[in-house]
C-alpha cells in the first residue's frame, strides 16, 4: 500500500497558537486530520514534527515511504543536510509553505529544498497541505513522472 | 456566477510541441480542456494565451473575473509591469508553473510575480493548472482570505 | 507651432481607480484637462496611453513633437527599449512619477529611462506632470539646454 | 504666514564661478533672486548655504518654516544625518539638483535624501529651484498631502 | 529551398536616420538589400522588424525557416521570452549587433541571447549581418552542427 | 513570580576552559551564580545549555518564561529557526555576546537574532550577561515596552 | 577621580520631541540627569551633544575623560573620522543605541563605529545609557580588561 | 596511546547505498574497516556518524582523543557551530570530502570548516579518509607542527 | 601589401587532438590552411600561437601587420596585458572564439579583450577563423572605419 | 609667487601622539617644518588642519594657492564634499597617505579623492609630504601638465 | 612503465629559503628527494619548476606522463590557462598546496585549478607532496576511477 | 654599494610611441636616463623591462638588489605572482603608475601588488619614476623603515 510521510519543520507544533495572522488559526493536529481526511483510503500517512534539523534528516533517511511532503518551515533556508537527505533519497517529494514566502522578508526568498523536490506550493494556507498530498499522490500513481 | 481568468504567457502558444521533456506532452488545449473538467460548473473560465506582456497587463486591467490563475513563463522574470497589474487588480490570484523552477537556471529562481499573488505551485508539469485552479476556487469561495 | 507627446506608461489607464492611496484620486483624463489647462495656449499636446512596451517605442520613433513628458511606470525598471528609443530621438523629455519611487519598494529606486532625459521629477502626485509640462515648455523655449 | 527655507548644500557657494558646462552660469544669489521672484508674496523664504553636514542638520532642527527645499549636493550621497533630520522634522519637503544626477557618475545615482522628501526634481538646472518651490507652495497650501 | 529568417529589434527602423556615429549610414532597407545581394539564390529571406518583444516571439515561433539571424537590439539585454523561443524553436541562429556591445555601457555586456544562438557576431556595422547571414548558410549547409 | 529563561548557546559549556583570552576565564557555572546573584530575590531562573539549534527551540517553545535572555552563540549568524522561535514567543529578550562581534571576523558581523529581540549587549565578557538581565527585569517590570 | 565623556550625536537635541514612537518621550535633559543619577559619586560626567562630526572628532581628541560613552546616531553608518577618534584615543569606550538598530533599515545594520569601542549595547531606549554608562564604570574600575 | 576520533557528518550512515556514481560503493562500515586496517596498531580509533549538528559539536568537545578526522558533509557550508568547537578544541583535525567539492555546485565550494582545520583533502572518494588519517598521524607524531 | 598578423591564444596547439565535441576536428594547420585559401591574394599571413601571455604581448608589440586576427583562449578572461597591447596598438583588430563562449561556464562570458577589438566573433567553430579575417580584410580594405 | 596650500585631514592633530607604530613619531608642527625647509624659498605654505569635513571644502573653495597638498585622512574614504570642491577648484593638487592605505583594512582601499587629484603618493611616512610637496612644485612649474 | 609529472609552481624555487613561518623549512630539492623515496620503484617521476604560466601550460600540454601532481602556487588563483590545459589533457590529477589555503586571505580561497583535478590536498606542508603522489598513484592503478 | 632593480613591466616598451596622452612623450630610455641622473652616484641601477609575468617574478627571486622600484604595469591588477615574489623578497620597494589609475576605467582600480609594496606612487608621468627611486633611496638608508 502507498505510504506518505508528511514532516512538519521547526516551529510547527506551534500552529494556531501563535501568529496566527500570518500561518492561520488551526493547530497541527487539526491540518493533520484534514489531510487524513483529503487522502481518504488512497495511502497510509505517518506524521512527524521536530524542530531539529538532525531528526528531519535522520526520519527521511529510514523511511520506507513511497512519497514525501514537506513543510521545512525554518530550514527551507539554512538547511544542506536536508537538501542532500531528500536528493539522496530521491522519493517524489513535495515542499508546502503555510504563507507566501515569496511575499516576506528577503531571507525568505531563497529554497535550498526546492532544488531538490517535485515542486513546491506556498501562500494557501492549511490548503498548501492538502493540494501538496493531492499532488504527490498523483505522482506516485504515476500521473506524473517525478 | 463566478468567473476565472486563465492566463498563458509567452510561448505557452508551443506546449506538448517543444522541449516536451522539460514542459510535458500535452498541447495547451488539451490543458485547457483538463482545466475545465476539474472546475466543471464551479466557475466560468476565460483563456488567454498571448507572448506580449503589454496583452497580459491589458487583459489583467480590463477582466471582469472573480479571481486569476497566471503562468507568466519567461515574464515571470522581467516584468514589473504585470506585477503592477496584479497588484492594483488586487483579485485572488494564483501563479503556477509546469517545471520546477527552481531547479533550473539561475535567472528563473526570482519571481517577480510572486509576491503579489496569494500562492504560487511550481513543478507538477499539467497539474500545477489543475492545482492551482483548485485552490483559487477554494479561496473565492472564501475557504482562504487572500 | 509646439507639439508636446504626452506618454503614460502601462496600468496608468487605472489611475483614479486602484490603489489611491500610492497614486491619488483623479483619473487620467481629469490629469490630461489638467496638463491641458496648464499649457493654454503655448503648445498642441498629444496624450497617449498603452500597457506595451513597443507602442510606445513606436510613439516615440514616430512623433512629430518638439519634447516629450513621460510616466514609463513599470517600464522605467525594465526598458532599454525606450530607453533606446529616447536616445535616439533625442528630444527635450521629462520622466515624470506620481509617487516618489525612491520611498517605495527596492526594484523601483533604479531608472533605465532616467540618464537619457533632460531631468526627472517624482513624487508630486498628479502635480508631477503639471510640473513636468511647465519645464518641458522652458527647455524646448530656450530657457534651458537641454 | 507661509515661510519657506531654502537649503543650498557644500561648494554650492561656487554656482557660475566653475564647472559652468555642467551647473549652469548663474550665481547663488542670482537664484535666490530668481526663487524669491517666482515666490513673490506668497511666502516667505530664509536661504542658507552651507559647506558643513552638521550645519545644515543644525537648520533642518531649528527651523520655523512649514517647508523645506534642499539641494544637499554631495550630501545627497553620503548624509545619513541630513536624512535623519528630515525624516525627523516631517514637513513638506522637496530635494532639488541642477544636474541630471542619474546621467552622472554611478556614485551620484543613489540619494539617501530622497526617502525622505515629499518629492525630487533634478536635471533642469536653475529652473529645478523654480519648479521645486512651486511644488513647495502647492503641498503646503493642500494641494497634496506631504 | 531554403529559407531565413531576418529579424530587426526594437528601435532599427531608425537605421541610418539617427545616431550614425554609432550604427552607421544605412538605413533598414539598404541593408535589407546588401543581405539579399550576399545570398543570393543560396536562400530565400523573410525581414522582419518590430519595437514589440511579443511580436518578435510570434514571428519565432510560427516561422517555418531553416535558420534565423536575430539582431535583438535593446531586447538582447531584457528578453527571456525572445531566449525561451529561440530556444524551443531550435534552429541554427545568429546573434549580430552593429555596434561592439562590449566597447558600450556596462548594461549593454550581457546579452539574454546568446546562450542560445549558435553563434554572435558584434562590431562590424552593417557587415555583421552579412558575416552573420553567411555563417548561418554554412551551418544549413552542414558546414557546421549547430 | 517573574521567570527568567537563560540560554547558553553551541560550545559556551566550555567557557573558562579555552580561548580565555576571547571569552574570559569564567566558567558557565559560576557565570550563572554571578547572574543568580544579580538577579536575586527579584526573579526566579531556569537555566539552559545545549549545542542542538533544536533543543534551543524546543526549550523556546515549551517555556513558561517571562523574559528570555539568550546568548546564541554560533547560532547568532546561522539559526533562522531560533529567530522564528522568539518572534512566535514574542516575550521580553536580550540577546547577549562576550566578545565584540562585531570586532571579530565578518561572519560574525550579522545577527539573525537580533532583528526579533528587544536589545542586543555585546563585548563586556561575563558581564553582558549581568546588564542583559538587569534590563531585562527592567523591561518585564514596565521600565520599557518590549 | 574617575572623569567619563557622554556623546550625543546628531539629531539627538530632538530627543523626546519627535519620532518618540522609537526614540522615547524622554528629552536629553532628562536622559543626562538619569545618567547622572545612576553614576552618583562615582565619577564626574561631561555631557557634549552636536549635529557635527568634526565637534565630536575634537572632543574625542581633547578629552581628559578615562572613558567615553557615546551615541554616534546617524554618524554611527557614515564616520570613518570617528572610527579613527576612538581607536587613536584608545580608552574604555561604550557604544549606545536607542532603538535597536537591526531591526530597522537595512543600512542602519553595519555600524562603523562598533569594531573600535570595547561593546555595544541597543535598543533599551533610555536604559541603553544606563546600561553603557554602568559598564563603562565597571571596565575603568578593573571590572573587566577592555 | 595516541587516539583519533573519526566523525562522519550528516547522510553519511547512507554510503554506498545511494548516488554511489557520487560517492562510491562501499558503506561506511567498509570504509571504517579500511581506516582501521590503515592505521594498524599506531593508534586507537573512535568512530562516530551523526546526523545532528549539535551531535557533532557535542562529540568534538568531549573528546580525549589526540587528533580529529571529519567528513563534515553538509555541514561543512553552514555550521558555524562546528568551526567554533574545532576552533576551541585546538587540536590536529583533517577535513576529507569523498567527492571533489570544487567540481559541484557553486554552494558545496565554500567550506565553513576548513579555515580551522590543520589541512584538507577532497575528491579521492573512499581514499580521502585513508590519506586523511595518515596525514593526521604524521602530525601527532610530530612529522608536521599544525 | 597589406599584411595580417593571426594569433591562436593558449592550448590551441591541441586543436583537433582533445575536446573535439567543444572545438571541432580540425588540427591548428588545417585551419591556418583555410585561412590562407580564403584570403588568397588579398594579403600575406603571418601565423603566431603561444601558450605564453607575454609571447602574445611581444608579438602585438612588434608586428607590422595592418590587421590582427585573435583568438585570445583562455588569456581572454585574464589579460590585462594583451587588452593594453591591442590598445596601444591601435589597429584594425578581430577576436575570435570557436565555441559560444556565452553558453558554457560563467567566467568565460567576460572579455578583457573585446573593448578594444573592432569586433568579435564566437560560436563558430573553425568558421569564426574565416568570417573573422574577411571581416578584417573590409575593415583594412576600408569597408568600414574601426 | 607660488603659493601651496597643505591639508591635514581628521586626527591629524594627534600625529606623533599616538598609534605610532602607523603613523611614525613626528607631530604635524615637526611636519611642517620639513615641508617648509623641503620647499624653501620656491614656494609660500599655508598649513590648515581639521577633523571637519565643512572647514576643508571651505578652505579649498576659498584658496588663492596655486596648488594643493592633502592628506584627506579619514574622509578620502567616505568625502564625496571634498571630491566635488577639488574638482570645481581644479587645481594641480596630491593627495598623500603617511601608511599605505593598501596595505591596511578593506575600506581603506578606496579613495574618494584620487579621481580628481593630479596623483597620489602613499606609504612613505613623513616622507610622503616631502614627495608630494615636491611633486606639486614641478606640476606648477610646468614639469607636468596636470 | 608509469609515470608523473610533478610540477612546481611559481615562486616555488625559494621554498626554504624564504617565509619558511609559512612553507616550511625544506627546499624544492629536498622536497623532491622525499616524493621520488615515497613513490620508489612504483613510477618514473618527472620535475618542473617554473615561474611562467606559459611554461606550465606547455609541459602539461606536452608531457607523457599517466598523471599529473601540480602545486599551481599563485597560477591556482588566476590561471584560466591552467584550468584549460589540465581539462584537455584529461589525466589523473592531483593539486596539492603547503599551507592551508584556505586559512589564509581571502584571494587564496579560490581556485581555479580544483574543478578540473580529480582531487585537492592543502595544508599539511611537505606532506601534501606526498599524500598527493600517493593517491595519483593509486588513481592511475585503478584504486579509484578519476 | 647599494644597487637598485628597476623593473617596467608588460607594453612599457612602448613608452613614447604610442597613447602619449596617456603616457607622456618620452621613451624608456630617456626616462631611464632621468633615474640615473636623479639617483647619481647614491646607487647602482639595473633596468629590466619584459612583456612576461614570468619573467618579472623570475627577476625579482633572483636579485641582489636592496631595493626595488616597480612599474608593474598591467599586472598590477592581475598577477598573484608578482605579488608573492615581491612578499617573499621582502625588500624595500616601490610601486608606481605613469598615470593616476584611479581616475581610470574602474579595472584599474584595484592593485593586486599594493598591499606587498612600502609605498605607491602614481599619476605624476615621468616624475613617478623619480619620485620613487628618491623614495627608495631613502627607505634603503634608513629614512624609514619598510
Amino acid at each position: 500500500m502507498v505510504k506518505i510521510l508528511v514532516i512538519h519543520g521547526p516551529n510547527l507544533d506551534l500552529l494556531g497558537k501563535r501568529e496566527n495572522e500570518i500561518y492561520g488559526d488551526e493547530t497541527i493536529d487539526a491540518i493533520n486530520r484534514d489531510i487524513k481526511k483529503a487522502v481518504g483510503a488512497k495511502a497510509k500517512i505517518e506524521f512527524y514534527q521536530s524542530n531539529h534539523e538532525g531528526d528531519i534528516v535522520d526520519v527521511i533517511n529510514r523511511t520506507k515511504a513511497s512519497g514525501i511532503l514537506i513543510n521545512p518551515a525554518a530550514y527551507t533556508h539554512t538547511s544542506v543536510a536536508i537538501h542532500d537527505a531528500l536528493k539522496a533519497k530521491n522519493l517524489p517529494s513535495v515542499e508546502i509553505h503555510l504563507s507566501n514566502i515569496y511575499a516576506r522578508e528577503e531571507f525568505r526568498h531563497k529554497s535550498l529544498i526546492a532544488p531538490v523536490v517535485t515542486g513546491q506550493i506556498s501562500g494557501f494556507g492549511k490548503d498548501s497541505y492538502i493540494l501538496g498530498v493531492k499532488a504527490l499522490l498523483t505522482i506516485i500513481g504515476g500521473g506524473r513522472d517525478a
